[in-house]
């Protein structure tokens, strides 16, 4: 029987800035860029697409930390691992970052690439197409990990992102393996539709071995298992996983766990500006729900509320005070 | 008779990027912040302020630019002068001004102070309390000037908040002066009632002697003519300038011009997130009107479009398309 759980949560990551524009459809199509998706790109490419790009705002990013943050505005108690470098950029991360309460101690890359950025194109659908240059995210790696913190975390949650890169890659499965030696709970996003196909069998592998509790959309999932049959995939992951939460866009979301199976409908929203983050704070509220114990009909309400809360505006950071919107007790 | 102008408006300014952050009333009280207000800062109370500040969002500002870049989004040809440092944020300033299309030449500083930065706590009542560091950009002077721009431009447009530094504030004369001998014209806005408090003689000065368009909301107009009878207030600034823009909040605008008054209602909004910029969007409207030799009342109608777009969201840089927004052709 594992100790009481310093963390409710801790979340590992590429540490991002977003870097937020307004475009037209018009503007994807002569940027080359992959509509509603992520697409890694190298510092060039950052400053030529940077510098083409409208006038933007800048707000910390990063799936990860996105949930991280989402989790610790509604009340429980968070970490984030990683790599920022010791530039303004990184200065900023950090500070949004512990400004929400998480805990956050890895040390910023003193020399290297810069702190890493995601250009992302917002067009009038609100649909998000993200470029993402890693720098100093990409060089997170094993000793990044502090194992104490790790082993005082109920639930350890990782964003597939991670796995474009071989060394963050090792320490996450690593970091797998230490939280279930302890006896915790280990979580994983999908991410991305690409990064699935990109790293099929190293999800697969991670899904049966090691993982107990999956986020994905449903075009990841069954990207995952190859098949365009929800419900096999839902029986494939109910298998694989004891816990899944899978959205489905305007259609809601759900939820199984062992033999139960919830439907959970999307929050109305009165104007859809822009998506991204949406699938991050879903996972904030389900992640909240299940450090409370509660039902998965309520994990599921809390990350719809949550999600509705971000498509509502630029950025992938809360605005509102989400506990008071899902109407948790604000003061405990 | 003037040439031809290059360019419609030319706006001088301190070139400042926002720091935006959701607070409660109590943070202000804790902070000791005058609330609606703008305060100005040292880099030490910056950093502990910002320490002190929840997570935020950084988004480009400063009064006069917010204003170029509404008139730019509105399709009117601008320019800008204002001081930035060679850093990061310095290069955010830029490229969200340039890619509005405004002009913008000023060689950053490369020694010295960062770039300005405003820490702007939002309220729930949708009200902004700023903190102002001013950084680099209180050494622009008038070796920043290009007088060619200013002769090329049929307004140069200032902001009353130069006046709280010297250098700025001989810049700001001559560049009245510069644009008076070419046939310019001169536009002023007041920016903030604790401003006018402490320049009024100089303000009525400028008003009397240089300036052809005032802005100003009314605390601010009261303000300068000390009296509390709005229409007396008018008479004054009537006499003193041929044009002015006094915005009222809610209550709408009152544009005169020479005997001409016309009473401007506010434009309806569903949701006020954050007044930061609205002041300023407003001069955009009215601005690009005059550019366009609109009636008085469609200028006002333009300025309250332009404000209430800002007002919807944070930040004081618009997120939707002004020219669709206020119906005007978007292909010219």
């Amino acid at each position: 029987m594992a100790e009481q759980a310093k963390y409710d949560v801790l979340g590992i990551g590429n540490a991002i800035v977003d870097v937020i524009a307004p475009v037209q459809d018009a503007f994807l199509t002569e940027q080359s860029i992959t509509k509603a998706s992520m697409t890694l790109i190298d510092e060039d490419r950052a400053s030529s697409l940077y510098a083409a790009l409208p006038s933007a705002s800048e707000t910390s990013g990063g799936s990860a930390a996105n949930t991280i943050a989402g989790i610790a505005g509604l009340g429980a108690r968070t970490a984030y691992f990683g790599k920022v470098a010791n530039d303004e950029l990184g200065k900023t991360f950090i500070h949004d970052l512990r400004a929400t309460g998480a805990g956050f101690d890895v040390t910023p890359l003193a020399n290297g690439p810069g702190t890493a950025r995601c250009l992302i194109a917002v067009t009038p659908d609100a649909q998000r197409s993200m470029s993402t240059y890693l720098g100093a995210s990409s060089l997170f790696g094993m000793n990044d990990l502090d194992e104490d913190v790790i082993r005082a975390a109920a639930i350890t949650y990782m964003e597939g992102y991670l796995f474009d890169r071989d060394e963050a890659k090792a320490a996450f499965v690593h970091a797998a393996e230490i939280a279930a030696a302890a006896g915790r709970k280990t979580a994983l996003t999908l991410s991305d539709l690409f990064c699935v196909d990109r790293h099929r069998q190293s999800f697969l592998h991670l899904v049966r071995g090691h993982i107990d509790i999956l986020f994905a959309n449903e075009a990841e999932l069954l990207a995952l298992y190859e098949t365009d049959d929800f419900d096999r995939a839902l029986a494939h992951v109910r298998k694989d996983c004891g816990f899944a939460a899978v959205t489905r866009s305007e259609k809601g979301s759900v939820l199984i766990s062992g033999d139960e199976t919830v439907l959970v409908k999307a929050e109305p929203i009165d104007q859809v500006v822009d998506t991204t983050g949406a699938g991050d704070l879903y996972a904030s509220g389900v992640l909240y729900g299940l450090s409370r114990n509660l039902s998965l009909a309520e994990c599921g309400r809390l990350g719809s509320i949550a999600a509705a809360e971000i498509i509502s505006h630029y950025g992938a950071r809360a605005q509102t005070n989400l506990r008071i919107l899902c109407g948790l007790d604000a003061h405990s």
